[in-house]
């Protein structure tokens, strides 16, 4: 198998400044610490705990920063979609389209973001067991999709909080699909903090550490030069000056463990 | 506060002829009975396990139906909506526009629904506690909607299983929506019997008979002339021989309950 | 089915003087009710948060009380035990003997309750499901109990929390056993305060009236003159001075329920 | 900090001829892969899932073989006791006194483990959050006990499954106390198998891997030369045979992963 890569970049598109000077920093380390990496952004945040919260640039202006990255940086780019007919468009740019975990039993969804022919990231919902992601993989292959990739965020469990069952990486590569962890919403506390979500930053490292132990294709990392100040996800993103110390353990330990995975 | 009154239908709008037929049953049943229903169908089923499972006979051909069993038999409709763009021309007919559970926290859907003008009833995602709600109608009302309503249909509980907390009832109603208690879907085992979800619906009425005890304003009931052989939601759907029966426990058990209610 | 009755008491037994009084108090309300009544009080509160919570006035202390609380009052006792060496000597005086939930898998509690003949009033484990109570069942009776309960006292729902599954009562009533809903514990928040477990006392008369709608043979309900001076459960037990309603409440409900109840 | 080391045995003593056998192999194999094993075997299983499940051959016959196995091999042994009377007369043996986790909150047993100035192992219980083991390191602390573990062995999530939690790992080292990570028990479906309980072998390394990898002191692993055939815990113990791979394979991680914990 090969070693693991990373999903890198900002909860949310903020501006084309902010885009480039992130997907900059987070190329030249990726490139320092050896390991592949894909700009994560999203141009609009659909599911905000309030109406007031911040949801991203919209997806014209977004398209044109990810082309841009793209062009600049050699990176290739994930952004997530929410309608079905945003997914043809955002598919002219993007190289990866990732399903919202709460979305991810919406068929029509997965149904367009399949015919784009781009890859696509499935991310498992709160309320699903991960068997059930079969069904959701089944959904994207007898689409066309080329490929698709599964991604744990954690299970419901009891209230504002989630769990992630470390028996479902395994169980979820049993389709075929490489399996992602996202290490950044795993430790959100989805409304605990009343009107947004909260968050536990410092388990990021520790879950993603365990993620790599069990074996996995890649991490999804969410990161910021000033998370305190970021417009989402801010009490759960990586300080951008830690990422390079989290990569390198990531890898080291990647390096150790893929040889130990059964059938790898 | 008013007694209990019924949401009633079969899970999809399988025709014309099925969808009138169960129309004229249940009104009759509930006029025989003495309580307010309102005609339930989608016209879409829109999260299917399975790509091959069945969503109903679509928008167009179910609006022309709603308007006809409204103007037959005298009854309001309820329909699920899926996608924003969809809430304006439904709402032409449909009297309450429904968010589906797993689309709780979509912005978008949500202000669409409420632009209409129409009664939202929003359904508690499975991973959301009650008092998450506040924010999704928070949403709703300064979106303009007149009136919105909160739907329990249980939360996630493990793997492929729903638990309902009955404390969750009086919390929501501390937003001041009426709470309805969906006794169909609470007894649902998602993706249950793998390529589809299971139910137990022997428990419905065991459930609608609690939420009742604790205080609804409605109680959300799916049913079938021939649940085994519905293309959804079978084995968690009342057989429609059992209807009757059903609703004239539970208003009988509301006429004692409902004096009971704190602050009722 | 006969009339639902109920188990009634303060959570420990703080004093003679006490016990007397609330079992006095208890007494003459449900003759006022017209219902029927056991008294129950721990004589040590063995599994306390804190090494420094009361725990009671300790076995033997509590027995004489128990003895005159059945001569005076003419009340069955029912008190929990937690250890196998003394279920003989607490069974010479109580009618029943109750397994804590954490204990309800200790084989050897289970076989020394049954082998004093006495009534054994199992809570279910918030760690089991209601179909695994018939494993404790088949422990008692083939240990020659004559009679056992089942009493449901909440899941595990997430850290802290509980949550009752109503399905799980007519669920353990398939073995036979008498099913009772304990009202209490049912709303306790497990270790909610740090050094000690929080409650909502609210949501006693809330979740007792779904138990009696869904059909129990009994509810269990601490009370206590002053809930929040008492030591132990103070945040979940209910005020003696609200007893009376309550119990009005719930035999009304339990009249117009119990005949809807299959089988009944 | 240390490196990680292991407690490891059958899951009860079935005869002093194998848990010779078993000592002895175990020693061999830590030896070989170079790191330190604690024998672990229970003499009574005092919480079988049915009365008929086999309990081991009872405390007085275990604490000769224990004193044999320390002896003959050198090697620190580890038990579980379940009666406060107990602690006393397996302290005089058995270095580490194991709590049960049904009964970590059970005071009397707590405190008797503590006075005997043994080595304190108590499981998280099942219905219990990381940070409420703070209570339980108090009671045996404040009892005088010279060392007390933590041991995680997952949480209920809902029915007959356990998830675990890897946040809870860093969460209860803030105690002080070193943490044990039990791979067995974690995977162990309780109930599930009706009469028996469950477990997925399958994942003993994959949790172990993601536990080491997270941070621990120690790994708790049972295993028996014929799993299938063993009395109790079958599906969930590690053949022999697998062990020294698995060991070698927790080294090699630790070796890696430990550096990097925060504070280490």
């Amino acid at each position: 198998a090969a070693p693991v890569s990373f999903i890198l970049g900002p909860c949310q598109m903020e501006s084309r400044g902010h885009a480039l000077m992130m997907a900059g920093q987070i190329k030249e380390i990726a490139d320092r610490v050896g390991v592949q990496a894909v700009f994560k952004a999203s141009y609009d945040k659909a599911n905000r705990t309030s109406l007031s919260g911040k949801r991203g640039i919209g997806m014209d202006a977004a398209l044109e920063v990810f082309a841009e990255i793209k062009s600049t940086f050699g990176m290739a780019v994930l952004t997530d979609v929410h309608e079905p007919h945003h997914c043809a468009t955002v598919a002219e740019v993007v190289d990866i389209l990732q399903i919202p975990a709460f979305l991810s039993r919406q068929t029509d969804l997965l149904v367009a973001a399949a015919h784009t022919g781009r890859v696509v990231n499935i991310k498992k919902g709160q309320f699903l067991a991960p068997w059930d992601m079969a069904n959701a993989v089944s959904k994207v292959v007898n689409s066309g999709a080329r490929d698709v990739m599964l991604t744990e965020r954690g299970a419901s469990f009891g209230y504002n909080t989630l769990v992630t069952d470390f028996r479902g990486l395994p169980e979820m590569a049993r389709t075929g699909a490489p399996v992602i962890f996202d290490a950044t919403h795993s430790v959100q506390q989805p409304g605990g903090q009343g009107g947004s979500s909260g968050g536990q930053r410092e388990y990021v490292p520790v879950l993603a550490r365990a993620a790599v132990a069990v074996g996995v294709a890649g991490v999804f990392i969410e990161t910021h030069e000033n998370p305190d100040a970021a417009p989402s996800d801010g009490p759960n993103m990586v300080p951008l000056d830690q990422l390079e110390t989290l990569l390198s353990q990531l890898k080291a330990l990647d390096a150790v463990a893929k040889p130990m995975i059964a059938g790898a």
